[in-house]
């Protein structure tokens, strides 16, 4: 029996192995994800995102403890692309993480940067489409806010919580379009300390704003628009949970209802922006980076012969006819 | 006159346009690169990088008001690939920075990540390569420290100095080996607060336990391994700077006299690579992901008839091939 065969015939052991495989970029690892994502059924993709000490892990560990309990299946990715610096509080969020461990209907797995933070979106993505082959019916995918990291990574879900805490008011003022473009709901967590009314005001001031720019010119009939909804947790309480989850159901409801294609085609291209980088990215590896053409074009730069920007053209160019 | 013939003449505006020009990418940006790669001199590229709220902008500004008093010439790159959630604290740097910007013989640079996080790298080295054609003798490069962002930033500078804090110390016992293996100089600021004793003692004691690992076996004639320095200072007091230059200087001289070949290889190396990355990713953005084959092969996903894995193949094997 192939590793395939007994991940098809759901060996939770054999889902592990996978991943790492799709992880590691084995060999054939794109022949086992294409015919595990035709079995795919589509699972809901939640993605969470926010600055480090909001307390996401707290709150992808309620949520799945209450799916889990509401009889849905539950994979748990935490993807952490955080600096070094940060690496002792991310290793305490995983310890926490453990109590999801013992659940028989729910599934966590951590992914950190290995090589480049590129294929961290496409990893993600891949281990995704492993779950969702595998027959979970959630997918909460938690990431540290560092960067362009977290925009990829929030490309590949469904509906994207960004997590704020009473603390973040100055944060909110700050906050780049990027992550309000891709924020579907906000969660204000650990919010019985002081402050949690005022980012409450802010983050809805800003949402206001942005409503009345974005807002159709009289007359013209294009498609509703979703408002982010903004929810107050306490998660380390259980408080404010059901909300939590009832808001994103709603997100994922108005989609359904009013554009249900444009959202598939929105992530369909993105999968294959996302498949298709990765398989340069290795390729260009392989068959250059590791070879001896890149070791002789850089003796000649060291003589002098040439600059690394014509070289670079030439390899591309030799690359891309011949290999 | 050309853009390029005004920046070999050495006008300052001409500078900051092609600076402009090779961050945007813009058309035939590898022959201005390629003429003024050959006219660089080599310039001493030094990279700070640490925590948000280490002082690394105070720092830099400190360096580079010493070594212009000093009769030097310094182009600054403060590059910013941070998460929206800091954008406040590091807009806050750049109005300190104001502060260099009336010397006569320093330049400075803002650089934000422009689309995806890998060409920020390729794009400050290109800056540095621009800022070495125009003649400045050291190049100051800031970067906060959040994933391979900063690894890759730091990859294109001689030295590097990882700022810490008295507060930092949990981090520096959590601290990666990917940052530890950058780090030429360590910087303790903020020395005059309580517990930078402590940080320092913690540094040292993983910098010992590394030595014992790294230490060559008894007979082996390895090259001689560089031990990183750690130097206090108080940036905003002006305490320390001396010393942190000097500590730089001597990382520079024991790898001029000790391998000076091995550490421009690796330099070529990397501009190399660098450089062949970006020119991939622009043509695989400009020839695919922007182009009608993708739509196409979108419709495909939706309509059930393929799966991105496949598609993905597909499509590299058509561009690599035809175009």
């Amino acid at each position: 029996m192939t590793l395939l065969d007994r991940f098809l015939a759901g060996d939770r052991l054999a889902l592990a192995r996978m991943i790492s495989h799709v992880e590691d970029r084995l060999p054939r690892y794109h022949e086992a994800l294409a015919r595990i994502f035709a079995r795919g059924r589509g699972a809901y993709r939640v993605g969470l995102t926010g600055p480090p000490g909001a307390g996401k892990s707290s709150l992808v560990n309620r949520l799945a403890h209450k799916l889990a309990t509401d009889g849905l299946s539950v994979g748990v990715i935490a993807v952490d692309p955080t600096s070094p610096f940060t690496g002792g509080a991310v290793l305490g969020d995983r310890v926490r993480m453990q109590a999801l461990y013992g659940l028989p209907n729910v599934f966590v797995r951590s992914m950190a940067t290995r090589g480049s933070p590129g294929g961290l979106a496409a990893a993600t993505k891949d281990v995704s489409v492993l779950l969702e082959g595998f027959g979970f019916d959630i997918i909460l995918v938690e990431t540290v806010g560092v960067g362009q990291v977290e925009l990829d990574v929030a490309a590949v879900c469904d509906t994207v919580v960004v997590v704020f805490v009473p603390e973040s008011g100055d944060s909110i003022q700050a906050m780049k379009s990027g992550l309000m473009e891709i924020a579907d709901v906000f969660c204000i967590n650990k919010a019985d300390r002081p402050g949690a009314e005022r980012v409450e005001a802010e983050l809805q001031s800003v949402l206001d704003v942005r409503r009345d720019v974005h807002r159709p010119r009289s007359g013209a009939e294009d498609a509703p628009v979703w408002e982010p909804l903004v929810v107050p947790t306490v998660a380390i309480h259980d408080t404010g949970i059901d909300a939590l989850w009832e808001a994103a159901r709603r997100h994922q409801e108005f989609h359904n209802a009013s554009d249900p294609n444009g959202h598939r085609r929105q992530r369909a291209r993105s999968d294959l922006m996302l498949s298709l980088s990765e398989l340069v990215r290795t390729r260009l590896e392989n068959e250059v980076f590791d070879s001896g053409v890149l070791d002789r074009a850089v003796e000649e730069i060291l003589d002098g012969k040439a600059d690394p920007y014509t070289l670079a053209q030439e390899l591309f160019g030799r690359w891309r006819t011949g290999g």
